[in-house]
């Protein structure tokens, strides 16, 4: 496809976004599962995510938005088009949070979009596709795993019949837990099948890059990829005070040294800091301060945008603890990946055109987190917008962001809805 | 003092030394307290420690030896010598072990010292000063802390008053648990107090250094001195995926790089294998594998046979820490130390005289782990004889020594103490 034209409607409804009435929408969906630290629990196909869903149905009926869902408990908000028959551009996220989550962390991209459909009614336009704003089931996989089940069984990555069955730490199954989202929005039709003709999805960074770069808009090119990798080294347990140096098998001095090389061999291959290489878990046993390790076990998540690149260096990894071995027997398992994905470059274009034209500054970037868009890029043309966030912080209740940007993420994403519907 | 001579008399003693008699009774006291896996369980004040203490007392008896104690439970069996004003002449070793400990680790000493004092007698030797042989109270101080109980009262270094009320995890107190070792033992006078003359304590390596080298006899010249330092490094939890290298503040990151670089500083200061450095526990924050480790704690066990060498290595264990901390404030403390013992010249000399008049290969050894003897050496002349232990392995139901090193362990111990008991 190629990139839609940013006409004068595309302005015009950015022009009718309104940064108090959005910040305000987002106080209001803050209070379903508010925290006492001002974040937010509220779990999914839980009574705080029911109520947030109630809330989302009344503001559609205010707005006169056709509200429709499905048996996964994915809300559909849709503005109709000039031709009823036209595969709709959706746009959304999710209202679901962590249980210690922020007020931002897809509540953003819900009442995003929720404030584009009101600022393009208000500008007075009619769009040749429908516009369907979405709130995706269960983005987190907190209390139910996995998570992105509304995107993953809208997009046919997942199957319904294996997600119902499923528990939460207290043995209540997805669909005992769905009956109370369906109760909150009583006799809601069921979404006609009908594959989106594009999605974009709006959303908090999660990350400090354009905070630090003084960037407002974020142009997402698509999702790193990710591997994660284990690796145990063995060694033998020895007396701290009697055992020489060179009588050891030290299992933490090789692990420590393994972890040095590969910061150090990925930092080189990576001036311009793309990769992501943590080591976040580290045990170490018997962990007594007078004995010599007898075993070391460390995590490795890494990740980059590039399939081969992810190829290529996780490749090196167990070469590189080998090296660093000193003797010690190590083991590097490859635990789960996940290959990259690329956001279809119209849609990307679009959104990076929104952004000039209004005036914002900008930049590519790729997120470092899952998304519902993954699953949609599957399905259709895909792209995201990010907006700054306070210090990187996600996933916990001190997430912040500022009005101004959430509007500026905002009236990128009208003027590309109105684009992409126009289309 | 000047080395005593070995004589005649000290070689003769040395020729009663019977291997096998040895090899057996320290089967016997490994029966007290056996476990399934060919250690042994006997802590201190236990029943099994009283029945081997029993077994200790009939051996006494039988060998006309004059069996006392004291008020901590320490059990003395004297033999008289022609001075009965002389300060005795004292060897022992400890009979308690830990909860899994082997059948080496302390009763060596002890029956080698029985051992000794037999061959001496076989030999129809007169000493002009008394020998005493001595079992000392709770040695490994894995049931009541701290250790070394009993010779840390016989030397004053502890009060009794304050060791009496103290508790085992059961809540039972020294005082008690001491009843049911005098109990074993009934009737037994007190020992008149009497500084010893010169302590030499018989003891498996409890390191690798003796096997591997394949030298019989160490030669024992002190305890290494000891400190305890903890290193605490604080980083910033920050998403995994999310956070660019340039932005994070990894705590793992640096610390893995300060265990290195104290390993290379030490490694290099150290050429000749004689300091012991041991990062032994290591503990990372939230240790999570898609988190960036917002704080990790490490220990160091440090140890040196010189004062001043701690002093000066353990002092630059924070400059080379900051210099790898990468931003990440870090606390070094210091958490206990001891300072080197260092035995008497004459007491060591004796040892390595008697080795090579019994042509047993041997070497100088410094001990790595603390010992009854460094609380002797505070009140007389004192030395200490190791014999090779299997691997090295101690404080393990694995712990093995041979019958022949055992014996020839016990041969330099009688000589020494004859030459000792003559000078």
């Amino acid at each position: 496809m190629t990139p839609p034209t940013l006409d004068d409607d595309a302005l015009a409804a950015a022009g009718r976004v309104d940064r108090d009435r959005l910040w305000q929408r987002l106080m209001e969906i803050a209070r379903f599962g508010a925290t006492g630290r001002g974040g937010v629990n509220r779990q999914a196909f839980s009574a705080e995510d029911a109520a947030a869903r109630r809330q989302m149905a009344d503001w559609a009926a205010s707005l006169g938005l056709h509200c429709l869902t499905d048996r996964i408990g994915n809300l559909y908000l849709r503005r109709p088009g000039r031709d009823p028959e036209a595969a709709p551009v959706m746009t959304g996220s999710h209202l679901d949070s962590q249980p210690t989550g922020g007020k931002f962390d897809g509540a953003y991209g819900v009442i995003a979009g929720l404030e584009a459909l009101q600022a393009i009614a208000q500008a007075g336009l009619e769009t040749a596709r429908p516009i369907e704003l979405v709130a995706w089931s269960n983005e987190e996989g907190s209390r139910f795993q996995p998570g992105c089940m509304g995107s993953g069984v809208f997009a046919g990555e997942m199957a319904l019949a294996d997600l119902l069955p499923l528990v939460d730490a207290e043995g209540i199954s997805v669909e005992a837990a769905l009956a109370g989202l369906f109760e909150a929005t009583p006799g809601l039709p069921a979404r006609p099948a009908a594959a989106p003709a594009a999605y974009i999805e709006a959303h908090i960074e999660q990350g400090p890059i354009l905070e630090r770069e003084g960037r407002t808009i974020g142009v997402v090119g698509g999702v790193q990829g990710m591997r994660w990798l284990t690796v145990e080294v063995t060694g033998e347990a020895a007396h701290a005070g009697t055992t020489p140096r060179a009588a050891r098998r030290d299992a933490l001095k090789a692990a420590t040294r393994m972890v040095v090389a590969l910061e150090a061999a990925f930092a080189e291959a990576d001036p311009e800091d793309i990769l992501r290489f943590t080591v976040g878990r580290f045990e170490v046993e018997p962990n007594s301060p007078n004995t010599v390790p007898a075993r070391v076990f460390f995590t490795i998540d890494f990740r980059h945008p590039e399939a081969a690149a992810i190829e290529d260096l996780c490749g090196r990894i167990e070469g590189i603890c080998r090296a660093q071995a000193q003797g010690c027997p190590v083991t590097v398992t490859t635990i789960s990946g996940l290959p990259p994905c690329v956001f279809d470059p119209a849609v990307v274009a679009t959104v990076r055109g929104a952004a000039e034209r209004l005036a914002l500054s900008h930049r590519d970037i790729m997120s470092g987190a899952g998304h519902d868009a993954m699953n949609l890029a599957r399905l259709c043309p895909t792209g995201m917008i990010f907006v700054p966030c306070e210090a990187g912080v996600s996933h916990n209740e001190a997430e912040n962001a500022t009005p101004d940007d959430l509007a500026a993420g905002t009236r990128v994403l009208a003027a590309s809805l109105v684009a992409l519907a126009n289309r």
